[in-house]
């Protein structure tokens, strides 16, 4: 059982550090607003880096932190059983909504200096730039796709050294932002969007907006899709 | 025949990335607008490392995902075929229309939302910022001299990790859209221009512009030059 | 006794490049002028490199360069005495002491030509965004458990080459500026803030403001009780 | 006589992309026009990474690029010649020549088109935010002791892979351009500023300035002394 513990404290540090940016570039009066895409695309490859780090050394050595790659990698066979898969997206969601709350704390006198509600809620989840459902879906799956395929690249890459996946797994995922996460904001996880959007609606933030339930499946079922496809294509070509 | 794979893989996700951070930076209402050249020399840095990881994890352990890369490598005896150098060189073409196909789609609902069309046509292929053709011709020669021998150069470091190379590779070339990338937007690859310059002719991109032809010859040409100069430099002064 | 050295010279580093990084962005005239949240926190990142190898490799193996890393590693069995700890402490604030006069030094033209006194108070030490005592207390002692749980899961990574450990302890610490940051400018160290506001204090910098010495229990106590609530969490759950 | 053609061929890369960085972020119609401090700060961190790199593996494994270096090193032991510091550093000024050469023709359609013709200089040399020669010369020993001991510090960490030196090295400086590079655009090596400032009094700029003469001294001076001291700090207390 020690894997839940690495799962849901690595998502923690996922989600602090990747909110934590978010806040820290659009909530008003931050040391970093404005920052622009590069600053939240960095801020959230050290997330990934951390909270890679931290999960496997405690407790989790396969470190996905992400629903979308559990799945994917019981598709090719790293794990044996849903029930596995099952408790460790529960976890990730755990520790994602934990991350939130302390994102919330961190950040606390600057929520009601915030006036806009759509500001707050990107601190905790992703939204479209352009709404348009079944292209906000396929954008989902193809940044999923493209970071599964990505580890699995970086991963079976003879000679790696243990400590280096996590770092080259944070560029991987800083380029997908960079390249990949301008019309839906990247969330290629399904826990990183569901667990902070549960804490957006009950946390008592500042005179906050609307946690657009509506486009919540997006983010959930897009990224599973995408590890699905990935597994599969993995399997079939490699 | 495993190497058509590969290149064909690594060049796909080359230009996912490539492409992709070009349509973040310039497409309207992405989450990226505006990002600046910093943003776009990252993003195609991490485009290189992902692209390289996954052709050596899918066949093409030499990895070039760039003709010019391949010819250079057969002036310096790597290859010894210049069926090799030709059909590569058709893989990576083959890759580069795909990945820029992907970027259309993953961008999809901001195509029309956007005016500019030399900025669309900027997300699939390069254009000088001051057209004059010996010119522009030269900096692509430099630009590919530079990155044939920092590749040369890196790879020939004694005692260096085969996992580290992408990444050390992606490092020299986000040095490369910094410092040389500003007269021709350093295609420094043949394939890099032409197989999404076929596929910004072929989709049914919303509102497009000219794919401009005339200028093709220069980011195909330039780069065979640099190449052949530089695996000559190289064999002679090396 | 050569720990003292390595810390206070780690330290020294330390500060030169971080305060120096503030002096850039902050200072009229400075050729980084304005450079933003981003441009702060990579020197802040590479300040933590260079510390880190200056300190180990000049006498402290540990290279704790900040109180707050000491105290943690003592709760942790690392020090088996509060002697150490203390003149550890002492070295590290003489070193940020030193290295703020440096900086001081090296933007010898810039603080006259400057008008901000807030702005020339950050070269030295953090302030508050938004003056909230208990909220920026919290805010350091999230930031400073994040930095000393990242340290522990870097440096508990099995095969990691020790000479990696500066650069991903840095990439860790950029993480936190970018992430957690904005609030209270990440002292998370007590010797960083308190060692360079001496100096401000003592220094004749050209039409200086206050030291705000009323603010300046925040960095110090928060990284404390961060780092003993770090430390406490890492024996009882790891 | 090896190294002399690494030195020359390292130096040359080094102006190549460190000029390159420049020409990029303040000539007029460059892609990366206006890139701000950061842009120019990254470049010339991978222009240091790629010289080294180059200089190692064409002939002289130190990699020096630098006659600042090369006198420390000399002071260190490391040379037991004076012969072999003036031979690199004259292989060195005449590689960055030919580097900041290879600039002018890179980006040569642009120099006509920009007017300043101070940023055409600062192509290829440094200058001061605020001219005041003791002040320039003070920032410029600073910042070359903080190369030397950075280095030395690097270099000394126990088992550092070989092929990482140069990636460190690179990130030491992008630290010492963030940090110290304010006040002097962080020359710290006398060859980058003397190769090129010829380059720029020879060669046919459109439209260019003055070469500045009166300051040529100062990043050559100041670099020298920065070695001398650094070398004698590092031989009395480590």
């Amino acid at each position: 059982m020690e894997y839940l513990l690495g799962e849901f404290l690595g998502s923690l540090f996922l989600i602090l550090f990747g909110g934590g940016v978010v806040a820290n570039v659009v909530l008003s009066k931050s040391k970093g607003n404005n920052g622009g895409w590069i600053t939240i695309t960095a801020g959230w490859a050290f997330a990934v880096m951390i909270g890679v780090f931290v999960a496997s050394s405690s407790g989790s050595p396969q470190a996905d932190i992400n629903p979308a790659v559990t799945l994917a990698k019981y598709f090719l066979g790293v794990y044996d059983s849903l029930y596995y898969v099952i408790t460790a997206s529960l976890a990730q969601i755990a520790g994602c909504f934990v991350g939130a709350s302390l994102v919330w704390l961190t950040y606390l006198p600057h929520w009601k200096e915030t006036e806009d509600k759509d500001a707050k809620l990107a601190v905790f989840c992703t939204s479209p730039a352009i709404a348009h459902s079944p292209s906000n879906l396929l954008t989902e799956i193809i940044g999923t796709i493209a970071l599964i395929f990505g580890i699995g690249a970086i991963v079976s890459s003879g000679d790696i050294a243990a400590a280096a996946i996590p770092y080259l797994v944070a560029m991987l995922v800083w380029g997908i932002g960079l390249s990949l996460g301008g019309p839906t904001g990247y969330a290629i996880n399904p826990a990183r969007d569901l667990g902070p959007r549960i804490a957006h609606t009950i946390l008592p933030i500042a005179n906050k907006g609307t946690s657009q339930w509506h486009y919540a499946w997006v983010p959930i079922i897009g990224p599973l899709i995408g590890a699905i496809i990935a597994a599969t294509l993995w399997n079939t070509i490699l």
